[in-house]
């Protein structure tokens, strides 16, 4: 499983994703799921991954295949796309391409395989975008009435989103709510996990302005956690029925 | 969709459910989730469901048939049962019966039909249990490392039972444990609606010692779950990252 969350506000970009990969609860791994892609002052693009690790795999190569190709087009690369939205349907179509290879591959000893992407991104002269890519390739954009998306195990961790996230929510207090979103995930799927990927892409930058990988035991997201826990403890404790 | 959830705490047991019920979103009704039993001071059962409403009216109506029976045994009424481990199981058979047959119809036309219940109560003499039943009729029980179990729709309200609920919770904290983790739910899933039905059965009393219906718009419930967000808010205005 995979908890990976975006915010599309007005002062810029958040995301947050954490890195543990299962087939079975007996062979756990930790497999980057963040993937970014710059240009910096030109465009910032990134992409987190949910799903089976055959299957955005193997779209994340093909992606980087095509990007790093010397006769790479508009038409072929998404640091050459002219726009985000252009960036969506081209992961779109690949993603859509090498699910139904690998579903048609699986479907003889009846399995499936299956991924969703969030894309974000910005290029000069455009707006910040994000969205939300289906396995068919099919994609939703985050908007001011939802400035913010989820893929994988996302139930967990909505409520405190749905509570706190508006467009003008602050960068500082967008990465409290996508950690406090993770916090509660990590507490209760065990299929999610440590270290985290955390990326902040201020408005108008169209470069990454902040990237910190958050491992096991770090401090700042111990503190925070605890803090948060207690916070909940002490809310509860105060409420008169 | 429904949520219902069963604390089994060193006091008592306190359960909660909603009532909402969907044939698709544009076909929902209201049906009371939460059956009791009791000989007052002699023994006290809770039924709480959740799944296909035929399958749960089906199995409720059996067992009240059962009861009614002029007829009725220690083998066949759960009024006469000689323990609630032995209701737990009457209720697993008569629910696992139902479930096959209504599947079997369903079958034809690619459908399915299946249900959960959560049992609880106590007997005179006998110790309080709370299982969890299977749509198959087998079932697990709530113990002191996990005193809560919950059915239906479970993510969004969990978390804060993670973080609250202790065998030696009080059946004051108890009762606005089980409402907060319905109002996230409530918030976060469109298929679970109010009303509520609240039931306390205080330790070794073998009666309903609380019962109550939460209207939509209930003041109490209204302050409670204002309260509770704005404690979030304060909460997460507080953190500093």
């Amino acid at each position: 499983m995979t908890y990976c969350v975006g915010l599309l506000l007005h002062a810029g970009i958040v995301l947050l994703s954490d890195t543990r990969t299962n087939a079975g609860l007996d062979n756990i791994a930790t497999y980057r799921k963040m993937f970014v892609y710059e240009t910096p002052g030109e465009r910032v693009i990134a992409i987190l991954t949910a799903g089976s690790l055959s299957v955005t795999q193997t779209t994340i190569a093909r992606l980087r295949e095509a990007m790093e190709d010397p006769e790479a087009t508009e038409a072929t690369s998404i640091l050459k796309a002219p726009t985000i939205l252009k960036v969506a349907e081209m992961v779109g179509n690949t993603l859509a391409t090498v699910r139904h290879d690998i579903d048609e591959k699986l479907s003889a000893t009846d399995q499936g395989a299956s991924a969703t992407m969030i894309v974000a991104g910005q290029r000069q002269g455009g707006a910040m975008r994000m969205f939300l890519i289906y396995p068919q390739g099919n994609f939703i954009e985050a908007t001011e009435d939802t400035p913010f998306l989820q893929i994988g195990e996302h139930k967990y961790g909505k409520p405190i989103l749905d509570r706190v996230v508006r467009p003008d929510t602050s960068l500082a207090d967008a990465q409290k709510a996508v950690l406090l979103s993770m916090d509660s995930t990590l507490r209760s799927n065990l299929s999610v996990g440590m270290p985290l990927d955390l990326l902040v892409i201020e408005k108008d930058a169209c470069r990454v302005s902040l990237r910190r990988r958050i491992e096991p035991g770090d401090p700042q997201f111990k503190a925070m956690s605890e803090a948060w826990s207690k916070a909940l403890r002490d809310g509860f404790t105060r409420i008169v029925l």
